[in-house]
């Protein structure tokens, strides 16, 4: 059992970045990315108003640029060289001049540097001067996307973590059905089935379980009755009627990484109208399985679904893409998507949740999360697909 | 009772924003912060990689732009004028593209136009040009933070919300002591406080409360012993042991407005050591309520604050700031932080919350949500602070 990512693959992560860097002249680089910074570092912190940023300096020493509040704890739990501070933000001196200096001690000003951003960016009251207003560097490139790029393809024990969360979610998926019953409310089933699921995870996993994100979690997210033709709706508190059909979610973050669990289930019937439609959006999914294999463009999976839906005139039923990437964050590039043409690889990790949408009447979607492997994909999640466990 | 923000005040907040561009010569704008979106229009959505936006045009009518999969959601509940959407993202066409050829349209390339940003931005995979590489305008003057500031002050029903926030953050909070016995763990204890305060809260408050975020929770964070030292500590689902320090976390989410409380108790005892920590940290805080007023600078409290530190030789043992304002986002500018001049005005809402933190010992902080009023401050939260109701 793995529950988190051992520093030797985050110094294999560095390797990695660091040789890309290289064969691109790149001598240092500065990150201002949270995700990627955690990628890099193993150091999961609360992104606020205080910048936080990552450098490599011409010497390939790794850096973390950090606030006061953040340096024992990061010290204590980054995979790092070195760890700067500053007093805090906005602070007597901006941080970003506390950076500058840092920078310029570390002569990245002489060196050709890659930024994945102008500066720190945060909705929450941050406000500062691009980096490359305050520092002129011999030559900046613009490395955004980089790192993310490099997460696009999981390891070995980024899937095993993958595999543990969607072990946990279905858990709480399980839950979430058994407090399922016409007469509850949205908010007192997801209460319970979250606890329970939760408590579960840690009394089976002990100590070495950290999160880095929310732990066991099931709900509906106001996807109940008519109001699921939103999909993506906000939570209502809506009590379950007898033949509504409804839409779950059910996660679990192990070491801050994702998987998604989503069914379309009904309470305690469905009408023939009901089952039709759910009997396409399964047909479509298995579509998408088909067709997802290392080499193929993303966007095929896509072409292949959206195909499927025309040939049963529910192309206007349909109002997003088949799926997403996932990793760190719940959607990541790339997409099942038209306008994705991203060449599938095995280790890549995606949701499968081509849906349809009837006003009036709601939503029929599953969200599976999937592994291209060398010859096709593997399955994830493994929560009952069929339309008769469905009706609960 | 008031629940949500009154579509009449969305429609004020739109005319304070056009009056100001107005004032400025801006005869047009365009907006990507999702947290300002949602503030002038009452919609809320689940930022993607799919872009949203949010223009104003010449006429000065009000619209949203939005993928596929929000369109009728969007009509449906957001205060606005027009509602335009693209298929998806990437899509065969860039939704960057969709929105030039929209905002053509309406003619905004020919005005001088307000923009908060280059164009949409998001980690989860989106990636797209600047809209002012996509189309000419007569002029664009950078508007980023005008909304933000005009979200400073905080209206009546928002300052209700607010205080709608704190009084199930409170029920949360009083749940979590209720459940913290030495022995227990961390998520067990959270689990259950959060599950009760949320049902509770449904239960009394109807079909009326909407949370857009989370409803009432409470947490330690990690925050249990010696790792409360690390101000912004994770989840350890650590043990509690008596004799141990605790720091809580209770907020709720309200029509999306938050509130802040936070409370440094102890395991069925403390030691004089602890007790003295405590009661310096406390009489911090008081010297801080004491310094709020209108018309003072926001440093003005930090000042206050480090000075008393100072005179009590702690000012090693404080790693951040005293507090920050909130009201959609948990930490939003301005900041009681010896760099922030802004000066304070009546309907402000800020934590207060200095912090002493000891290696090896733990943290002690309280954190209480207040509002400064045309004489000083009013307490938004409530829960007792004194040592003796805190050893729990």
């Amino acid at each position: 059992m793995i529950l988190q990512i051992p520093h030797k693959e985050i110094i294999e992560r560095q390797s990695v970045f660091k040789s890309r860097l290289s064969s691109n002249g790149i001598e240092g680089c500065i990150l201002f990315s949270t995700t990627d910074i955690f990628y890099l570092t193993n150091f999961m912190f609360r992104p606020s108003e205080r910048p936080i940023a990552f450098f490599i300096d011409p010497q390939n020493e790794t850096h973390l640029f950090v606030p006061s509040l953040e340096h024992s704890h990061a010290i204590t739990y980054a995979t790092i060289d070195h760890v700067h501070s500053y007093p805090e933000y906005p602070g007597e001196i901006h941080p970003m001049i506390v950076l500058r200096n840092i920078l310029k001690t570390y002569k990245l000003n002489n060196t050709t540097v890659g930024l994945d951003a102008q500066g720190y960016s945060s909705p929450k009251g941050y406000n500062g001067a691009a980096i490359t207003d305050l520092l002129e560097f011999k030559k900046s490139i613009d490395i955004k996307g980089w790192v993310e790029k490099q997460r696009y393809i999981k390891s070995e024990n980024e899937i095993e973590l993958i595999k543990e969360s969607a072990r946990w979610g279905n858990l709480a998926h399980q839950l979430l059905v058994e407090h399922s019953k016409a007469g509850s409310r949205e908010m007192e089933i997801e209460g319970h089935a979250t606890m329970e699921a939760t408590q579960a995870m840690f009394k089976t996993l002990g100590e070495g379980y950290k999160p880095y994100g929310n732990p066991a979690h099931a709900f509906y997210r106001g996807q109940i009755g008519p109001h699921s033709a939103f999909p993506h709706s906000q939570n209502q508190n809506a009590e379950l009627k007898k033949g509504f059909n409804v839409v779950s979610q059910a996660a679990c973050d192990v070491w801050g990484y994702k998987s998604e669990l989503e069914r379309t289930m009904f309470i305690e019937e469905a009408d023939s109208r009901q089952e039709q439609y759910f009997r396409y959006m399964y047909e479509a999914q298995e579509v998408a399985f088909r067709t997802i294999k290392p080499g193929v463009e993303a966007s095929k999976i896509e072409i292949e679904v959206q195909a499927y839906f025309k040939d049963n005139g529910l192309e206007e039923l349909s109002r997003h893409h088949t799926g997403h990437n996932m990793g760190l964050l719940n959607h990541e590039a790339p997409f099942f998507d038209l306008g994705d043409h991203t060449v599938l690889e095995p280790g890549m990790v995606f949701s499968v949740e081509p849906g349809l949408y009837i006003d009036g009447l709601g939503a029929f979607r599953h969200s599976d999360t999937i592994v291209v492997t060398e010859s096709g994909m593997e399955m994830i999640t493994y929560y009952p697909r069929d339309f008769e466990s469905l009706i609960i």
